[in-house]
């Protein structure tokens, strides 16, 4: 019933609860504190109008699912924006959103990139696949287009942060590539089934993706994109925020500039990213292993756990053979296996990781 | 006699003075302390060899002159450089090495430049040279020559340091350009006509380039181009450092990224590298004017600015007629006059500062 990323509301929903705050809205008494009465009319009405029993129905129907703050799948790190922070996420696809956002970097930019532009952004999101990083953008043409693309073609994990309801992807023109990202990696966004985006809505979406992640990478941005949107939004928020250069000539990486000389670190390749955004912090430091014991992790994880050999560097898809899933399930359960420290990608392939190996062996001998 | 960047003979000087050096090295007696004996049989032949009275007469014919540590054409900021302080530079040219040295800037990058790199180094030099800057490059081909060029062609000033004996220009190919530097701009080296370029030669030529300036803006370098030994002298000596992006697909430009990701200021027009390199330490700020009283100006530059109107902002040709000078001499003298404050261009013409506006009034009227 709220819009995304209203500040009153989501300060109303922090001292009053949900419960409370509905039932306020529905019995349409005198407005809170703070807020016109013609404002709050609208909300009333709203509320009037919000079926929340039939929007969970209608998107249980097309493979969604609302993930809320205080679920075992929201991602902790939202709870950054505050009372901006999203009342919560509707969801399409297998991977758990918690565990990919954990090792996650957004990469966006421009709508109208130039082929330089699309081709970094294709680059950067395989070479991010391929370091077991999962590549958050925004499904948008241009840049977020070759980012997800990237990612996928390089049987990489991706999510995609809609500014609209899941059910109507926008830009329509993209909704086979979206279709492949809920296949391949995740579909997410605020807003219920039906909703339309409108200007206000990508904008305010943008604090989505960069609270989501560890860091930004603006690929090619003119000043006042909305991309710059995303990367001050990261710095407020304390996340690295990082730029893609480009000639001086260009006005398209003209923003990008803007931003490197306020601060941002300048990348030119995966390698540069991951050296920032994997430096500190991470969930499982390679050196002490996996946090979550295996007999806590989800089945499904587990079973795709054991397929992975002693030795060598299996594919996704023949990992999914050897678990008996569906490889885009195993491309899911592989790269929260990352997240937790138990595997590692290798090129194309997967391979435990030294302290899995080390754990698996104590346990075989019976340590 | 000493080979440029020589510490060991920069600190014998120091100590010993030019003249107690000369002769004991002529003496051929026992070595100075701390330098092997063959080392020391070289410099003793090296000396017995050279002939400095010959050097500056074969200068003086070829329109050269010889500008010691001392001198007041002698530009102090080379003093930064300690023992490696070149003990004298040559200079042809008829402007005044040390008034232009205050206001310059270095513009350096790969001799095997892209057109890109040709294309942002004419741009930055013409900009600079509009601003009243000095471009001060090394001759060389690709970014070096297209920064005189795009000096040159603005009616700018620019400064070539050679490698070499001023006498044997190098590159060969930029004999005619290097001759039209030395007619509107000056060209300098370290050492004696006759001499010739070795590599060691470019690489201790650069701290000269480095320390002569304001700053330093790499264009365009490759990962070990010599153009960042020039950067990285200048970050030692506290100027500014700066590059200009370009494509991170670009080898040419990898150099200048690894640059900017440890510290230099990211460039992309000559507005932004005037911010940097104008915000402090200017010899005559524009609030207080110039340093210099008229009366100490030399005949030359004094009837070049009694040629400036009241009103308007003639070209440096028609000043130059005004003053019943060469043009060439006119923009000499001009450039001169920026530096200690008394003018400013303005596009492609010139006009007197308020200060000096204010000064002339305040004159006539007998304050």
């Amino acid at each position: 019933m709220l819009e995304p990323g209203d500040r009153a509301g989501g300060r109303w929903l922090r001292e009053l609860g949900a419960r409370a705050l509905v039932r306020r809205l529905l019995d349409g008494g005198p407005p809170l504190p703070g807020v016109s009465d013609k404002r709050w009319a609208g909300l009333c009405a709203r509320a009037a109008r919000a079926d929340p029993g039939r929007d969970l129905d209608a998107a249980r129907e097309a493979g969604m699912r609302f993930v809320c703050p205080g679920d075992a799948e929201w991602p902790a790190q939202l709870d950054d924006l505050g009372d901006a922070r999203p009342t919560g996420l509707w969801v399409r696809g297998r991977a758990g959103l918690r565990l990919w956002a954990l090792r996650s970097v957004a990469l966006v930019g421009a709508r109208a990139c130039t082929e330089y532009g699309a081709h970094m952004a294709a680059t950067l999101a395989a070479g991010l696949a391929e370091r077991g990083w999962v590549v958050v953008s925004g499904g948008a043409y241009g840049v977020d287009g070759a980012a997800h693309r990237g990612a996928l073609a390089s049987g990489g994990a991706t999510v995609a942060v809609l500014a609209c309801g899941l059910d109507r992807p926008y830009p329509s023109g993209h909704a086979r590539l979206i279709d492949r990202i809920a296949a391949q990696g995740l579909v997410v966004g605020e807003l219920p089934p039906g909703d339309h985006p409108t200007p206000g809505r990508f904008i305010v979406r943008n604090r989505v993706i960069a609270a989501l992640t560890r860091g930004t990478v603006v690929v090619e941005a003119a000043y006042r994109s909305g991309s710059l949107v995303t990367a001050r939004a990261a710095q407020r928020l304390g996340r690295h925020t990082m730029g893609v250069p480009g000639p001086a000539t260009s006005a398209r990486s003209a923003g990008v500039h803007e931003l490197l000389r306020g601060g941002a670190a300048l990348v030119t390749d995966a390698a540069e990213v991951v050296e920032l955004v994997g430096a500190i912090g991470e969930l499982a430091p390679r050196r002490s292993g996996p946090v979550l014991p295996r007999d806590l992790l989800e089945p499904a994880a587990r079973q795709v756990l054991a397929a992975l050999p002693a030795r060598g560097a299996p594919s996704a898809a023949e990992i999914a053979r050897g678990a008996r899933t569906a490889p885009d399930d195993a491309i899911a359960r592989l790269y929260e296996l990352r997240s937790l420290g138990y595997v590692e990608r290798h090129g194309d392939g997967w391979k435990l990781t030294r302290q899995t190996m080390i754990s698996v062996r104590a346990d075989r001998d019976g340590c």
